[in-house]
């Protein structure tokens, strides 16, 4: 099944394994017009890279990008984007020992029971590298949802037992810190967490937050193609996500419809309908209210830990192993850009999709 | 955009409003072959009808199903089946006066966002009922699933702050209790919470979950397709949805890779691979691993409280309401239903998907 | 796989058999605000009605629609617009003879081919009562073309040896005689021919040919969703049709570049671009060029004839037949309606998608 | 919209332009374990590169494929695979004087329609070179036939007035003459007529035949997913084809029931179902009846001619033109693998489709 596609409008279809020669990514459907070059979406792709920490995996990718198609003089011209990123640090000796056992925690043995057998160099298509695809596409969706007003801002909001401070509350901290936390008292705790971890051979889970700003009200549809299912499934769809929350997410379901439910009132100057508060995470009946979308995705600990762990080799003998090579002890800090660059593929998909919800806009777009 | 359909291979269509004549479910894809009949589907909308306990909608609805296609001396034909459900209560006049205002929680401000304007009554579009379509055809997906060995269980796990002991897990109890809880004390505790609520005019969110045993390993695809990604749309496409967990969810984004790791290990016969703990939740890489899948959904409590509230009305004036009609102060216990009818249709839309996984399989079915 | 839905944003699912007590089909993706009720959407089903003239089937059907949801107060929703039609008159023992052998020309082997065993009756799935929920559906989309100008007409072109000629296109003429062709003479020839036919106990093909103008430039994408393949899939997937042309079609392979190209020029008041012929029947690159789009379907005899005829029994026995039963000596004249109905899908939803065409359509719709 | 994918569960997304640094595909659900590598694929390429004779554009284009994923030790790995071919001669300064105004029968006008713009180097998207992709991709859909029995022959069927005779059919000699038509005498009378079309500065229509052995019966859906309607769709997105047809196609029209079905008889060891003639061409209710699918594309002129032509600039100006540059006078035989290679995508679909239509498949690939 063709399952590397996201996206009904705006789609975008990647491509490529860990070790092999090149991963990339298909934009297709983003509408003409659109100003964006080669050197705006690497400024996320940087943001994904290797390298950038000592909590994340040491290895030097320079990932660079080059556009093959759909940008002319300038502007996307309505034909599909294609763009590509060589894998130049391919060093497959790291990984021939892992070929033939099923690392704990890992696709390996998915992957073997779905498709016979697998590409094992370096997780092969599960690898965090397939994800340089949805950054790169999800750069252009930023880009497009920028010409209408819409923001975002992704950050890491707890990492273990460690959480961000509201009231500490610092986006500038978010590129500041290594950890992408926007909140300098929690980066250090959480940095002396890691400390301790490293030394015991182990790795961490964390939480990503993600917020949207000037999402418009009316995205998204009542029923299956909810903003909330889409999003849903776009970060869902990334890697160790093991957890989802819109707005208040799981404190809703333990607290009382008079704490949860929102009040509408009118705007400051009386011209909109606005939210006394937001617990509904920007979303209600699935459609954007007008308010801050606000998301959360439960990453798990990365499964490439240095201890040794008990699995079971493909010819069904049990062994004990020790994984070695590079691999990042939190993925977090990464991984904010992934979830923003998903999220924001799934809005910028309900923005295109909701200009054909009424006839009006129809007489909009083609009235004499 | 035609929002209303889920799933590629085994696809639903649900159409209906809260106070229209009928609502429905038209399942496309369904193989040729399947036993079935009315009585198998409606013993699941029995589920989800409401008037079934004081905590949940008074409303009498019998809710009976009609086949109107697919289905051929007692056997799926391949074509699709169109299931119907007449709408016999609709007491419009209850719902008149929230015609002109935005009832706080509810998808009204949204739906005219969207639209411009709505179907006021009961919901329309964005009522509970539209569920009578997704459990319909949840039902037959069901019944797909059963003939290769799938069988699923859902219940409440939560009811604001009471939670279900696992110790005292008791399935038998989820059917004997209204509220759903496989936990005889828990649900006395719950029972106790909610009496409370009621006379406090409030209502209760609550988790639902749902474990699914005999998937065998290496269904889902390992980008966009993941059985993770599509069980969360699957799921966060039901109203009141906020949160969404697999296996271990938010609790591995707090703990140590040593901790979430699940050894494989041989079965105690030694013919297959199993796993020493489920903390994956049955899902690697967003593949099926063989070990029970294991799901959560964050429920909101009912917006529609019988307390006052501030709200705006279409004409841009804030007012004081108070809702009127027939409401459940807690919807988890139908929910679950809708939440066991979400998982199985992603589980067998993934079923039909991973049949063309590989070249084996095709000689397998072409071979001569 | 769910194959009984077409369209990307406006699609519509039929369902339903030839003898099971209802046929419809769900029309989703409409933009809200359409006026429309059952009377628009019958007028389209009485024209593919049955026992019209002594050239069709003598079966008497009423085929009343009924819409079921996603219309209020007159006017779409932008929710599912569900519609149905009752079968009144099944006679199943008409079609018991035929559970046992391979009807030539019909879907019976190949239905069992795929299933393993088919619904006999009437045909079932294969029957041409399935078309009654495409022009339900084609009714919604002619009424969406209308609110920007876009009109088509349909008529046959030519019964077996039969063609109009252009001098005497008379549209005034197809609703008025029984063979639905615009020229008077040709009608008058082809009934002549047909008389002969019948005597013979046979029947004949024909070739449909459908008009649409109004039709803005630019609709249709470059590449797999061209315009001309759309409503290729969209006609090619009507039972009976056998080929497909737009413009001058078959015609256009047999010439010269410099025969069939159209010169562009401008428009008499100079305001605009118009082609001084129009070969390419409104399509260049698949994308609509502003001029009248003009498609033909060639339909092939009906396959029923009450000749003897050569076949194999479903046991694997020859044997000869003759095939009992109401059906239509020319099935042309009913499957006008259902060109025209799939065309204006298809173009209704190039419509819907070449709003997300452009940045600046994006502006227009957001824009503050 | 993202209108450069074709296929449900075997699906291309093709991406790049004319002049762009380069032109490929992505092929995602290809079945695992199928062997392939790039010497195959460019077999295809080779059949579709220019400068094979004095009848196609002179332009030395090498088209050397690069697979960049989705391929392990030999064998597809159930991920993408992306195939990418360099653009090596681009001479942009040929193209740029078409840049201002609209060329009669090509879709500079109806780009700008859409887009507002357009790359206007050598047609851009709308370039045949885009076939690159198509061909790369269905080069993979033959290789998976081929593992089930099925395989193609595509050829010239017409040129001009010049058409094959069916007795002097001989299939050796598509590759030996550079028409690509099965009948040496018709391929000496096509040379002439384009010898003298040459010195016209004219160019030719033609029309290809592609006939598909080997396919079992029952692939295709009954209704919107006919076999017949995805072929359709498949052909008809090709740039250039005007017209399709199966079997029978236009002629079927002309005819009367009892020439056109074709009789069911046993096969010679009585071991199987046959039928006695095809005018069917393989297609009955739209799936497949087990005989030869035959299939026909009319290909309209190349608009490109080096006559004077009367057009209008993007300004709005009428003026006389001369277009310069490398074109094809006969655009046909390298359009003949095109053809097959959409045919093939869309029977390789139909065949992965199709191995969901049974429970009792199910049971095959999931049975214990």
């Amino acid at each position: 099944m063709a399952g590397s596609s996201f996206g009904n409008i705006f789609r975008i279809t990647t491509w490529g394994e860990s070790h092999g020669p090149a991963l990339g990514v298909v934009v297709d459907g983003c509408p003409a017009g659109l100003e964006i070059d080669e050197e705006y979406i690497q400024h996320f792709l940087d943001l994904r890279r290797p390298g950038q920490s000592s909590y994340t995996t040491p290895r030097k990718e320079s990932d660079k990008v080059t556009i093959l198609s759909g940008i002319f003089e300038g502007r996307t011209t309505g034909t599909p984007i294609s763009m590509l990123v060589e894998n130049k640090s391919q060093r497959s000796s790291d990984y021939s020992d892992i070929a033939g056992y099923y690392r704990p925690g890992h696709a390996d043995y998915t992957f073997d029971s779905k498709y016979g057998f697998r590409d094992y160099r370096g997780g092969g298509r599960s690898s965090g590298r397939e994800t340089i695809g949805r950054v790169a596409g999800g750069a252009v969706a930023m880009k497009l949802l920028e010409e209408v007003g819409i923001s975002s801002t992704a950050f890491v909001r707890s990492i273990g037992p460690v959480t961000i401070s509201e009231e500490n509350f610092d986006k500038d901290q978010i590129l500041k810190n290594p950890l992408r936390m926007p909140d300098a008292a929690a980066a250090d705790r959480a940095r002396a967490y890691l400390d301790n971890l490293k030394k015991d051979m182990d790795s961490s889970g964390c939480v990503i937050e993600c917020r949207i700003d000037g999402v418009p009200a009316g995205l998204g549809d009542p029923v299956f193609e909810k903003l909330s299912a889409s999003i849903a499934r776009a970060v869902c769809s990334i890697g160790a996500v093991k957890g989802f929350e819109i707005g208040d997410g799981f404190g809703a379901a333990a607290c009382r419809g008079s704490e949860n439910n929102d009040a509408f009132c009118l705007s400051e100057d009386g011209s909109g309908i606005v939210k006394a508060s937001n617990h509904s995470g920007g979303l209600l009946g699935g459609m954007s209210d007008g308010s801050q979308i606000v998301l959360r995705a439960a990453v798990k600990p990365t499964p490439s830990i240095a201890r040794t762990q008990h699995t079971v080799t493909k010819a069904g003998r049990e062994i004990e192993i020790n994984i070695k090579g590079r691999h990042d002890p939190l993925i977090g800090p990464r991984a904010v850009v992934v979830v923003q660059s998903m999220a924001s593929l799934a809005i910028a998909d309900a923005l295109l999709m909701n200009m054909t919800a009424r006839v009006d806009y129809l007489k909009k777009i083609y009235g004499k």
